[in-house]
């Protein structure tokens, strides 16, 4: 069974068992934000860097990648509400709270958040002593110390560190994603952190390329928000050119971050064509 | 040193841990949503529980009771954004989202959901094992199947199922405080989702007199609002003499469903004094 197949399955699993005891519009609301996903990133970082570490304990594996999805679904949902971006659509279609209302949006992502811990505790059962670090590194991610809520709240402030912005908003994920991969693999996951941490980076100076000079229609979501909004944004700081050197650049850092492993060959190579994806390819040719 | 006490500091460790790392403004909120705390109900009869199943280990049954304190701290701050009660008060200061605006009334709950896991995982160091039955509870708990998020999505579906609402909104965290004490302990906690579930009916049936009958300044927010908002009130049900009978009625169910335990008859008039002041003396005296 490939990644995003167990990460799928595993998702579906915790959405079902959430549905079971959960008012109607509040279950159909939460399979709304996690299906059909987006790339799935975060996750199949994981998975990588899991099977790359030589994990044997496949569900605990696609459990940890799935919480992290589970934490990036709550903060997309959260994100578009009408306090921060009031956005009209995401992945593609309509936005979650103008599907279901502002109440249910608020709900969603508060029990999307509640699901990933409850994942890990459910796929730990045969390595209950991975539990812990698997939950630390979660919750340091979506949380206040550093996590997308620390992100989001960054611009709520008068002055943004943009360091630690782009590192909470976005880093936070990546780095847990890897960072979680090596736990659940029962392997030291500090040294994984970096690894994240640029590969979130270069998603974060894609995501603003797309953001300044992609089409609405393609991606799925609006454009032009950053400028909109007066966020910080690498095309903004180094123009497009200078944005796609930033990109390869940060890709290349993350690959020499890649700690000794059994599989680290692979996961170079798996790195490398992932982050190569980042750019639509209409916004790739533009760079070419 | 107090169960009180014991609670606080842990809440405390939280907040400070999470400000090492957060937006200022993000920080303080935090503070602000938790400190200073209302009864702490639900925590103290965590410990309560805890210390009648002979727990050894008061650090994990802390980190337990401040687990669910947390998130009754992020669902009290959600509740109040202008989406659903839009409140102006709250334990007698004004509502968090009118002093940090909503943006930071959405993340700070959403940080308080995220740090409830991870105070479980820092308190369980000691006792890895009984990390996951206390992640199951309290996110069951807070989450959509039949958590305090499924009991505020009720209130959004055309037709409210009233046993199921209370049950989670009120019920569940009650419950996984009772439960969650005795997992602490390392006794079967199952048993104990009763006493939780009947003290949880008692201070909801408490809480909708209060809001009849009560005085806003006194209690500390706003009354009248079931009316206003049409929400199921025992006391529209029952009138206020029939709502008093059904509270003594609840707080008896409970302590009958105490089980067998070393300090059961402590645990009872424990249970029986708390909730002899779930109603302020001017409304106990209305009643007498």
């Amino acid at each position: 069974m490939d990644a995003l197949d167990s990460i799928n399955r595993m998702l579906e699993a915790a959405i079902a068992d959430a549905a079971k005891d959960s008012p109607p519009r509040l279950a159909e609301a939460l399979r709304y934000a996690v299906f059909p996903g987006g790339a799935r990133l975060r996750p199949k970082l994981c998975m990588s860097v899991g099977w790359a570490c030589g994990a044997q304990d496949l569900k605990l594996l696609a459990g940890a990648g799935a919480a992290i999805e589970l934490l990036h679904c709550a903060s997309l949902v959260h994100d578009d509400l009408p306090c921060f971006d009031d956005a009209d659509t995401r992945r593609g279609k309509i936005a979650l709270h103008r599907v279901f209302g502002d109440q249910i949006g608020v709900l969603a992502g508060d029990s999307l958040i509640v699901m990933a811990f409850d994942v890990l505790a459910v796929a730990s059962q045969s390595e209950p002593g991975r539990l812990a670090p698997l939950t630390r590194i979660v919750s340091r991610a979506g949380g206040a110390a550093g996590g997308i809520a620390a992100g989001q709240a960054w611009e709520c402030e008068p002055q943004i560190d943009t360091s630690r912005y782009h590192c909470a908003k976005t880093g936070s994920l990546f780095s847990a994603a890897t960072m979680a991969g090596a736990a659940a693999a029962g392997v030291p996951y500090e040294p994984w952190r970096r690894v994240g941490l640029m590969i979130g980076e270069a998603y974060q100076v894609a995501d603003d390329i797309c953001d300044a000079v992609g089409d609405a229609e393609q991606l799925g979501k609006p454009v032009g928000r950053d400028a909109a909004l007066a966020r910080p944004s690498a095309c903004q700081e180094l123009g497009l050119e200078g944005a796609i050197a930033r990109l390869k650049y940060l890709v290349q850092q993350a690959i020499d971050a890649v700690p000794d492993c059994p599989r680290r060959v692979e996961l170079t190579a798996q790195i490398r064509k992932e982050a190569s994806r980042f750019l639509p390819e209409h916004i790739a040719r533009l760079a070419a």
